[in-house]
């Protein structure tokens, strides 16, 4: 950031007072310019037996496998916009949505919220941000080979759930080594 | 917003190819100024058998009774936010957190997170954003005159599971009705 949107004016660096970090600030509007963390908000949709899954048509991470998921838009719900997202990559209706997990991602700044869901007549294709989509069981997912880390526990957990027969809602954070790895923290 | 905040132009609302809604674009610099919604996050403060409440020293709803709760910032888990704005708002200290709800506010663009925790030997103080902090019971809790219906709605789940023995995480979407009056939806 650079420039203020409301007044186009350049912005400067400081801590407002009463707070206790540096905002962009526009000292000509006296406007504080807030960057928050982003919601991903997606679904795990479920037809018999399986679920659903995209292979993507975007990078990043064009080509793998994962469930449909983006980010929550302005005037709709996290439920409504995973079910929009669901739509939009993959032509499928979904009922019955309820909270799945929860996940933190503070490095890249964001939340997701990942819901469960029937999807309706089993009916889903590609659109136009997928190349393809697939109805899976546990042994046909490409485990390992998923496009997003925060997807593989969503489904680790999923399969877990569903083997102890009831369905929990999930707290989960996911944290980036030094060396590149990934761990993930439950509470 | 009216001018790009990376290089001071002036935007235009447009809808992006591949997109289906307007967005601020700036075609001097080719970026698209996505808007989203933002996090708010708060806590569930127990001692013993009561719960701190805080009483706001700032606007809006200056001087009424919430939870201690604010705005997601980058670089933090929700869980970690929560606990940073309970020690913001009441000096005091979480272990034990635990996702409590998460609520949608679609009409005013904003996710709460809400958890449970223990506040460590059940220490509190107001803190600057603060006229006072309580650990009140169910009969001391201002009912119908608190900050915030979200806040209200958790506190009445909160009291519904405590009563039945086990606490769960719930979902919720807050409505405003034409006529200034709420509605609740849980999923």
């Amino acid at each position: 950031m650079n420039f203020c949107s409301a007044c186009g004016e350049k912005v400067q660096q400081a801590i407002p007072e009463g707070d206790n970090r540096p905002r962009y600030i526009c000292k000509a509007c006296n406007i504080i310019h807030y960057q928050n963390p982003k919601v991903v908000t997606g679904c795990i949709p479920e037809w018999q037996d399986k679920i659903l899954l995209c292979k993507r048509a975007i990078e990043p991470k064009y080509g793998l496998w994962t469930l449909p998921a983006g980010f929550m838009e302005n005037a709709e719900s996290s439920r409504e916009g995973a079910a929009r997202e669901t739509f939009e990559e993959a032509n499928a209706e979904l009922k019955n949505m309820t909270l799945f997990s929860v996940f933190s991602i503070a490095y890249i700044n964001q939340v997701y919220t990942m819901y469960r869901g029937d999807l309706v007549d089993g009916k889903a294709s590609a659109g136009i941000e997928s190349l393809d989509v697939a109805l899976m069981d546990e042994e046909e997912i490409p485990w390992g080979k998923l496009a997003f880390k925060v997807m593989d526990e969503n489904l680790r957990l999923y399969y877990r759930d569903k083997k102890a027969g009831e369905f929990k809602t999930h707290y989960g954070e996911l944290l980036k080594l030094d060396d590149g790895s990934f761990d993930v923290k439950y509470f």
